[in-house]
C-alpha cells in the first residue's frame, strides 16, 4: 500500500469548495418544495457539494472501515466482556454475522475489516487487513498505551487504507470500531482533549454497573496522572491513552478529508478518533458528518468540541460503524433530493405568492 | 374497491402478538452484541414482531400512501402559496419529480397518489386514485369543513386503499400529505384533540411570517368557536375542522392496523390524521411508528398525545411522506438485524463475564 505521511495528508486538507456550495444552495431553492423545508437534508447536500467539489454531488460507493484493537487496560476490570471477544467478533465480521454486516448490506456499503492490534492471533483471511501494530496496547494506567512510533504508524496506515478505498471508488467513508476496553481509551481521550473530568465522560460501556463505572473513571484519572499528556498534540494523546484501532480511524478520517471525500463518524470511539484527527488538523471537521448521538455519556462532549450535530439519537451504543451505516442512507437521500427533484420551472409549479 | 366499514375496521384492531414479541426480545438478547446496545432498533424489531405476528418479522414491500386535498380556509390568508399548487404538486408526484418520489425510490417504497379532494381538476392518470370527495373543503372559519357523510367517506376510502395495498403485499405503510392550507387544519385538529390553544400548536407552515402565524391562529380560534366540536369524536373533529386528505390518511392508519401491518407516521399533517384515528380507536397507536419530529410547533403535542417518540429530528417540514420514507429504511434495518445477525452460539463469541 502507498505510504503517505501524516504531514502531507494534513497539507492536503483544503477548504470546502465554496463555489459548488453556493450552486447547490441556489439549486435547493429552485426545487419544488418550500425553501428550507427539507431541513438538515438541504444542509447536508450543500456540505456534500463543498466536500466533493460538485454542484450536484453524487455518492457512488460507500464503505465502512472497521478497525479492531485490544487494550491493556481491559485487564484492570473496566469491561463487562473478556478480551478474547475482540478476536471472536473480528471472525464474526469476516463471516458476515455482526450488526455492521447486516446494516452495511442494508444500505449498500462495503465493510473493510482491519486488525489494527488484536491481542489474540486471528487466522489470515482474504478479507482481513492485518496490521497488528501491537498485540493489544499496554495498560494506560501504568504508562503509555503505545510508543510514539506506533501512534504515527496507526495514523499513516489509516490514511493508506482510506486512500486505497477511495481509489477503488468510495465517495463516503464510515468509521467503525471493535475493541474490548476501548470505551476506556475513548473516555480518556475525550477527557484530555475536551478538558472534562474522567467521571463526566465515562459511561457504562458494554454494560458495567455504576460502581464499575466509578472504578473505570478512577483508572482513567490514574492514567492521565501517570502519563504527562500534551492535550494539543493528537499523536501524544493517542500514544499515551489511545488504542491502535482509534489511531487507524483517526488516519482514515484525515486520509478521507485529504482526498475530498465524506467522512461519516459513528459513535463514541469514532468520536475519540475524530478528536485526535481534529487536534492534528482542525479543518478536518468540515469533511465530517456525525451519524448519531451514542448512549455513552462522553460522546456529547466530543461532538460539541468538534462542533458537530448528530443526525439521530436511537440510543445506540454498539459501535462497529452501525450508526454510520444508517446515517449513510440518510445522507445519500439528501444528495439524491438535490440531484433528482424537479425545479419549479421544470414541474410548472407556482412559487411562493 | 372493497368497502369496509369504519366500525368493522375498529373491531379488527386487536392487541399486538405478545408471544411473538417475547420471542423477538429473547432472540435480541442472544445476538452478538451487548444486550440493548442497538437501542431503539431493538425495540422497533420487537414492536414489528407484535404487529406482524412474527417472531422474526420480515418487511416485504413498503408503500407510501400520499393523499392530497384542498382547504377552503386557504382563502383566509393562512398560507404562503396559492391554492393551485396542490394540483400542480399532484402532477409533480405523478411525474416523479417531488421529494417523496426521490426518497421513496431511494428506500425502495412505492408511492400511491390520491386526489382526496383537490379544488382544481386534475387530468386522469393511471397512477392517480381520484376520489374527489369534494372540490376542496369549505372554510372552517365559516362552518364545518365538510359534511358528516364526507368525513365518514374519507375514512372508509382510506381503509379501502390501505387494504388493497396490503393485499398487494405491503407490510409497511407510510403516510403522506399534500394540501395548501392543511397545516391550518392540522393545527385546529391538534388544538381540539390535545386541548391546547391554537397559538400553541400553530406554526409557520410553508413559510409565513410571525404576524401571519398569529392571524392563522386567530382563524383557527374562530373556527373552533363557530363549530361546536366534540373533541372525543374523531369523525366530528374531522368534519368540522379537518380535510379530505387528513380523513383519508386517518382511514389508511386504521385500515393498516386492522390488517396487522406497520404504520409509519410522517410529520404534522399525518400526526393530525393519527389523532383522528386514535380518537376513534386508541389501540391503533400500538401499530404506529412515528418517523420524525417536524419543525411545525404543534407536532410535539400530537406525538405526546399519541404517546409516540419520533425516530429523528432533521428539522424537516415538507410532508408528502418524506420523513416516513427515510424512517422506513431505519425500521427495515432494525428488522434485518434481528433476522440476520448471528447469535453468540452460532458465532462462537463469549458472553458477558
Amino acid at each position: 500500500m502507498k505510504k503517505i505521511s501524516l504531514e502531507a495528508t494534513i497539507d492536503n486538507i483544503k477548504q470546502l469548495d465554496g463555489a459548488a456550495m453556493a450552486k447547490a444552495r441556489k439549486r435547493q431553492d429552485m426545487l419544488t418544495k418550500p425553501a428550507g423545508s427539507l431541513g438538515r437534508l438541504e444542509d447536508i447536500s450543500v456540505q456534500l457539494a463543498g466536500i466533493l467539489g460538485q454542484a450536484v454531488p453524487k455518492i457512488r460507493e460507500k464503505v465502512v472501515i472497521l478497525a479492531a484493537g485490544d487494550h491493556g487496560v481491559a485487564a484492570d476490570g473496566v469491561s463487562a466482556y473478556p478480551q478474547e471477544v475482540t478476536a471472536q467478533m473480528v471472525m464474526n465480521f469476516l463471516q458476515g454475522g455482526a450488526a455492521i454486516n447486516v446494516l452495511a448490506r442494508h444500505v449498500g456499503a462495503r465493510v473493510v475489516i482491519i486488525d489494527a492490534g488484536v491481542a489474540t492471533a486471528i487466522p489470515s483471511h482474504t478479507d482481513l487487513i492485518s496490521l497488528r501494530i501491537g498485540r493489544g496496547t499496554a495498560s494506560m494506567a501504568k504508562g503509555p498505551a503505545m510508543s510514539p512510533e506506533q501512534a504515527r504508524r496507526c495514523i499513516e496506515e489509516g490514511i493508506a487504507i482510506a486512500t486505497k478505498e477511495i481509489e477503488k471508488g468510495a465517495d463516503m467513508v464510515g468509521t467503525g470500531d471493535m475493541g474490548i476496553g476501548n470505551t476506556t481509551a475513548a473516555s480518556a481521550i475525550t477527557s484530555v482533549i475536551c478538558g472534562k473530568t474522567p467521571l463526566k465522560v465515562t459511561g457504562l460501556g458494554t454494560g458495567i454497573s455504576e460502581e464499575q463505572r466509578k472504578h473505570k473513571a478512577r483508572i482513567i484519572e490514574q492514567a492521565i496522572e501517570k502519563n504527562r499528556i500534551d492535550p494539543g498534540d493528537g499523536l501524544d494523546v493517542l500514544a499515551k491513552v489511545g488504542g491502535f484501532e482509534i489511531g487507524v480511524l483517526a488516519g482514515v478520517i484525515l486520509g478521507t478529508a485529504a482526498l475530498r471525500k465524506v467522512v461519516v463518524l459513528d459513535g463514541f470511539i469514532s468520536g475519540a478518533a475524530g478528536l485526535i484527527a481534529y487536534t492534528l488538523c482542525p479543518r478536518v471537521k468540515e469533511y465530517i458528518i456525525a451519524a448519531h448521538l451514542s448512549v455513552e455519556q462522553g460522546h456529547i462532549s466530543a461532538l460539541k468540541h468538534l462542533g458537530l450535530e448528530p443526525l439521530f439519537d436511537l440510543r445506540m451504543r454498539l459501535g462497529e460503524g452501525t450508526g454510520a451505516a444508517l446515517a449513510m442512507t440518510i445522507i445519500e437521500g439528501a444528495a439524491r433530493c438535490l440531484a433528482e427533484m424537479a425545479t419549479f420551472g421544470e414541474a410548472g409549479v407556482s412559487e411562493k405568492g
